[in-house]
C-alpha cells in the first residue's frame, strides 16, 4: 500500500526562500512609475518595508527566512503531502495524484506563508499597523494571524461581496484581533469615489487594494501589504514546493505535470517555482495555472502594462491584464477574481515556461464534492480550481492509459465557504463566459506606456 | 528552541485500541434493560452491527483495528502533539503545555475516530443507512464523512439550536451526502410529543437521541449511530491517547495532568484511558475531566441508573447524571450539552481515579481568544473547556514555581462556532450555574432501580 500521507518534521521546514528570478531566462520587466520611468526601490518606502523591498528587487536564487519566521512556520508547517488514493480509485484512472494540503494553517490556506514574513519585515522597521485588502478572507485572515504574532495592528478592507457571502471571516480576522472593513467603504477618497459611481458595489480586490494603498500612504505608522501579485510575495510562498520536492523525494516520485489556481499568482508561484528550477535545469515538468473563466488573465488577458488597482495608485506592472478597471462577476472564488496577475508568472507563461487554463465555476464545484467525498476534505472553491483540471487530465490519462504523476496545491479548506455549497447544490450557481467585447473594451482603456 | 510539534508518520497509526476495562479496579456496573435485569448482548442487535455490540461488551485489554479503518484514519491520522511554546511564554508559566490537535480530521474533530470504526462494522452487517443525533454538528459531520467512505447512507438529527446557530455544519453534512433534519422533528414520535408540549423547543441531545433510536428500532436495513457515552466510542477514540504517548516519549517528556472536555466522555476516554494503564499501574498522573458549570454532570450530578435520552428508550445506565429530563441552557457548547455521561468515565470518577472541574461559559471563550492570539488555531466552544482549565492550572504553577507538564486534547477547531465568538465579543453571552433545587427536582425522577 503506497502512503497516504507524506509528513516532514518541523527542522525540515525550508530555511531559504527560492527565488526565481534567478533561473528565468530573461530578467523581469521592469516596474513603471506615473512618469513612466522605472521606480527605484526607494520610491516604495512609504508602502513597505525595507526587507521586503529588498527581496522584491532581489536576484539571488535563495534568501534566508529568518529564525522568527520559521518559528511561526512551526504553528502548523511543514504541511503535508497526499497521495490521493481514493480519488485515484474513484475516477479509475492510472495517474497518480498528489495534493499539498496548506489548509492546515490556522487562517486556513497557504496565505499566512507570507503573512508572518511581511509582519516579520515590518515590525523589524518599527511599523505599528498593518493595512491590506482581502477578497475571499483568506488573506485578510492570514495577516490578522500574523500582526497578532509579532504585535502588529491589522487594518483589512474586505470586498463588499466577501463581507456579505461569508461573515464568518470576519469574526476570525476579529478574534486575532484585526478590525474589518467592507469595501468600497466611504473612509477613503478611493471608496468614496467607486460609491459616488455606483452605491451598490460589491467590489473588488482592485478597489480594496486602492482604499488599502491609500490609507499606507497617507499614514507615517502605516504600511501595506499585499496578498498576492509582487515578486516578494511569491517568493515567500516557495516554502510549498520546496517542501513539496522532499516530500516527492521520500517516496521516489516526480510530478510530471503541477496545477494551482492562479488568481494573483501566490498559490501558483509558491508551488510550482521551486519545480521551475528544475524545468530550468532540463527536467520535463508542466507548470499549469488554472483560473476561472470569469476572470480569465491569463487564457485570455492582454500581456501589457497596467496598474494593479482600480484607481490607478500603484505603479504599472507588465503582467496579463483584463484592464485595471474590469469588474468580475461575483463567482465564489473570491480570491480569483482579480484582473491581473504576478508578474513573474505572466512573463513565464509569455514566454510559454508556464501553461494556463481557465474552468468554469459549476466544473469547480462539481470537482470540489467528487474530491470532498473522496479525500474528506472539502475545498475552497479556489482549490476547486486546481482540482476540475488534475480530474480533466486523469481522465485523459484513463483514456490513453498513461500512468502521470499529477500534483495540486490544496490552497486552502473551504469552512468558510459553505453558502457557495449550498447555492451549488440548490442549482444557485452560475457558468460565466467574459464576452470577447467587454474585454477588448477594457483593454482599449489600458494605460499607454511607450 | 523545544520542539513546537510533534508529528508521527502514518505507519505509527495505532493498529489496536485500548479497552480500558481491562485496567479498572471493579468490572463495568451492568447495563439495565426496562425489565431491570441486565441487558444481553443480543438485545442490542436491533440498534447496532455486532462489530461494536462485541466491543461495547468486551473485557480484552487490546482490540485490533481492522485495516479497512485504519486505511481511512490515514486521511489525517497521526494527529500533531503540540508544544504550546507561545501560549507558555504568555502566560509566563513554568508549566509545559501540550496538545493533541485533533481539528485536522475533514470533519474538524475528534469524532471521526469513532465514526469511521462503526460505519466500518455497520458496512460489514449489510447495513444500508446510519441514523444519529448530532448536538454542535461534530458528531453528525463526522458520519456523514464516515459514511460516504464506506458507501452507507446517513441520517443526522441535529439539535435545533446547533441547526440553527451553524447552518454551515448541515451544508458540510450535505457536502457528504448525508440528510440533515432539525430535532425535535415531526417525523417522530419522539419528536411529536415534545413539540407537543413545547412547540418551541430548541432541542437537546437527549430528544434527538430518542429520534434517532426511533428511527433505527423501526427499520430494518438501519442502525443506529452514537458519537459518544458507550464503551465502543470511547474504545475507538482510544487512537488519541495512543499517539499522543508514542509523540510524548520522542520528546522524553510526560504529563503531570491530562485535561479534556467532556460531554459524552469520548473526547476525554479517548485521550485519558490510555494514559490510565500507566496510571493503574502505579504512574502519577492526574486525569481531569472539564464540564460547563451550565450542565455539570460529573461536578452536580448524582451516580445512578438513568436513561440515556429524553423519552426513555435507551437501557438504564449507572453514571453520573442530572435527570435525563434535564434541559441544560443553550450554551455554544454544543457537544457538551448532555445529562448523563459514559459509564466508564462514570465509574472511575465514582472511585476518585479521574477528576472533574466545571468551568463557566465566558472564562472558556477568553481562554479560546487567548489560545487563538498565541497558537493561531480558533478552537471550538468545547475544546476551550479544556482550554480554560489549563490556563488555571498553568498560572497556578506560575504562583507556585512548578514546572508541571499539562497535556490537554485540542478536540476541534472552531470554523464553524464563529458566531459564538461574534456573541462573545459583543458582550452577549452569558453565564450559567445550575440552580440547586432544579438538579434535585430533576433527580428526583430518576427512574428507579433495585
Amino acid at each position: 500500500m503506497p502512503d497516504k500521507k507524506i509528513v516532514l518534521d518541523e527542522h525540515e521546514i525550508p530555511d531559504h526562500w527560492y527565488n526565481v528570478v534567478a533561473d528565468m531566462p530573461n530578467s523581469p520587466e521592469p516596474v513603471l512609475g506615473p512618469d513612466g520611468n522605472p521606480i527605484t526601490p526607494d520610491m516604495l518606502t512609504p508602502l513597505f518595508a525595507s526587507g521586503v523591498i529588498e527581496q522584491e528587487v532581489s536576484t539571488e536564487r535563495w534568501i534566508p527566512i529568518p529564525e522568527e519566521v520559521r518559528e511561526i512556520y512551526r504553528l502548523w508547517r511543514p504541511s503535508p503531502l497526499h497521495r490521493a488514493l481514493r480519488l485515484e480509485a474513484a475516477l479509475g484512472t492510472p495517474a497518480r495524484i498528489y495534493y499539498k494540503n496548506e489548509g492546515v494553517s490556522p487562517a486556513g490556506s497557504h496565505k499566512p506563508n507570507s503573512a508572518v514574513a511581511q509582519a516579520y519585515y515590518n515590525k523589524q522597521d518599527g511599523i505599528k499597523r498593518l493595512v491590506t485588502e482581502t477578497g475571499a478572507g483568506q488573506w485578510g485572515s492570514a495577516l490578522a494571524l500574523a500582526g497578532q504574532m509579532f504585535g502588529i495592528e491589522v487594518l483589512v478592507y474586505m470586498v463588499r461581496i466577501s463581507y456579505e457571502q461569508k461573515p464568518f471571516r470576519r469574526s476570525m480576522m476579529e478574534t486575532w484581533g484585526a478590525g474589518v472593513v467592507a469595501s468600497p467603504s466611504d473612509q477613503t477618497q478611493a471608496g468614496r469615489n467607486v460609491l459616488a459611481e455606483d452605491p451598490t458595489s460589491s467590489g473588488s480586490l482592485g478597489i480594496a487594494i486602492s482604499e488599502s494603498v491609500e490609507v499606507a500612504a497617507t499614514h507615517d505608522d502605516t504600511n501595506y501589504a499585499l496578498g498576492s501579485v509582487l515578486n516578494h510575495v511569491l517568493l515567500h510562498q516557495t516554502v510549498i514546493g520546496l517542501e513539496a520536492k522532499k516530500q516527492f523525494a521520500i517516496v521516489g516520485d516526480y510530478p510530471d505535470m503541477i496545477f494551482a489556481p492562479c488568481g494573483g499568482g501566490s498559490n501558483f508561484g509558491g508551488v510550482a517555482f521551486p519545480f521551475f528550477a528544475d524545468k530550468a535545469a532540463g527536467k520535463s515538468v508542466r507548470l499549469v495555472a488554472v483560473e476561472p473563466t470569469s476572470c480569465p488573465t491569463l487564457t485570455r488577458g492582454h500581456y501589457a502594462y497596467d496598474f494593479g488597482d482600480v484607481a490607478g495608485m500603484t505603479p504599472l506592472t507588465k503582467m496579463y491584464t483584463l484592464g485595471h478597471d474590469f469588474m468580475p462577476p461575483g463567482i465564489h472564488a473570491g480570491g480569483l477574481r482579480y484582473h491581473g496577475d504576478s508578474a513573474l508568472v505572466s512573463q513565464l507563461h509569455h514566454e510559454q515556461l508556464v501553461e494556463a487554463c481557465a474552468v468554469n465555476q459549476l466544473e469547480t464545484f462539481e470537482a470540489g464534492v467528487i474530491f470532498a467525498r473522496q479525500e474528506g476534505i472539502v475545498p475552497a472553491p479556489e482549490s476547486n480550481h486546481a482540482i476540475a483540471a488534475v480530474i480533466s487530465e486523469a481522465l485523459r490519462c484513463k483514456e490513453t492509459g498513461e500512468a502521470k504523476t499529477l500534483f495540486f496545491n490544496l490552497s486552502g479548506h473551504g469552512h468558510f465557504d459553505m453558502a457557495a455549497y449550498d447555492r451549488f447544490f440548490a442549482g444557485e450557481l452560475e457558468d460565466y463566459e467574459y464576452p470577447e467585447e467587454d474585454i477588448n473594451a477594457a483593454l482599449s482603456r489600458l494605460p499607454q506606456v511607450d
